[in-house]
């Protein structure tokens, strides 16, 4: 997979993309990466970028031309057609399910504005995507395709190296994860529950699906809208409200 | 405020924080940081700050004493209460509700695991808050404690240049906002509606609302549920609610 990245501030991403996960996964050519700095294809006398809005008000907004011809420039040498992915607090929420999606893909292209906003014409003509990556005010775009990246790549064939760790993550099997314990068995007083030094795997297996249950039936119930629990899971949680009352 | 991040990568986070207007923020003296390597903090022999779970399975889990080690050791430095932060996908939901909230603290600790899952002693004993960043799977909370930092860092006083900007956001109003424009009138013949050229500001307020609980109505429409509407508004709606039929 290959991500063009375009921002203002391409010294703020350089180091989040060449460490641990996403460093590894360049070495084994499963991803690579280009930061386009759009300021470079500003037609402006000024070097400018953004500009007063029409109507008024306070704010600059980003001008369509250096951000439609930055885009350009990626595509024509391209023969895929990557999704344009709008980084804006007006998009679609960012999922696990749109990761999932975004890895399927050739070829991605962000764009990441700064403080400013979009011109509409941006939105409505060059874009395939607008993500937002929650509800939450932040400088820039740059850190929501930071999140993109690194959700997308860790998704792609081979690029972990334990191959068992995605599948049980939170959100990728759709509830949240049993609590975890590791030595020592008495740390300052306070301990490991026994079920899980007792060796019995079937009870701790049992223990397991009970804590996961009962995590997302006190935190995240939402997330059982679109699980499919099973008969011994619904027994569990009607155990687990009964406690509850 | 000053802001304690631990991570086993310190480097990833480095470049973010000294650019824009988190640099800003720190050469106005609101805002301070220090990354803290839990690594150097393990008893262990080996260095190790993970090992196997109790009870089996795949993954690695962070040991208790290097994170409680590293985090008495800056709140015995410090008289005030900071808040300890564990990112983390079971977490509570982070908003922008939530980032005004940490932005009333003289300090926070912001714990970043990395693959592994936490031991459950760390979540119990030693935090204040555990904080989801949104529902998709990244390989470490790095990224969540960078956009803590700069959602939280941007809502102090004086850091934003132009005070107008922040008051103005998405999430702020609680609506989504309205679009922007800016030159040329005429992009490719991609053009700016002629309201907003018209000069008479009444007429383009009320363009903006219109346009901005028409965006809210299409995309978000779980918004209005903690927005208080006015009666103008509402018959704003009920307007669009018939077009859309």
């Amino acid at each position: 997979m290959h991500i063009d990245i375009l921002t203002l501030f391409p010294e703020m991403i350089e180091s989040v993309l060449n460490t641990s996960i996403l460093k590894k996964a360049q070495e084994k050519n499963k991803f690579s990466y280009n930061l386009v700095n759009f300021r470079d294809y500003t037609e402006s006398k000024h070097n400018k970028v953004d500009d007063y809005p029409y109507g008024g008000g306070a704010g600059m907004v980003l001008s369509p031309q250096p951000v439609f011809d930055a885009v350009e420039a990626i595509t024509k040498e391209t023969s895929s057609k990557p999704r344009v992915i709008l980084m804006c607090p007006q998009g679609e929420r960012y999922t696990q399910k749109k990761a999932e999606e975004f890895a399927t893909s050739e070829q991605l292209i962000l764009i990441c504005g700064h403080y400013e906003g979009y011109d509409e014409r941006i939105r409505e003509h060059l874009i395939t995507d607008e993500i937002s990556i929650g509800d939450y005010v932040l400088t820039g775009g740059e850190l929501g395709a930071m999140v993109i990246v690194d959700s997308v790549v860790r998704l792609l064939p081979d690029v972990l190296g334990n191959k068992e760790s995605a599948p049980q993550d939170s959100f990728s099997t759709g509830l949240l994860e049993h609590p975890h314990y590791t030595r020592p068995a008495d740390f300052r007083g306070m301990k490991v529950p026994d079920i899980l030094m007792s060796g019995d795997h079937a009870k701790i297996e049992a223990w397991r699906r009970k804590e996961s249950l009962k995590r997302t039936y006190e935190r995240r119930r939402d997330l059982f809208d679109d699980y499919p629990l099973t008969e011994e899971d619904k027994k569990i949680l009607d155990m687990i409200s009964n406690q509850d009352r």
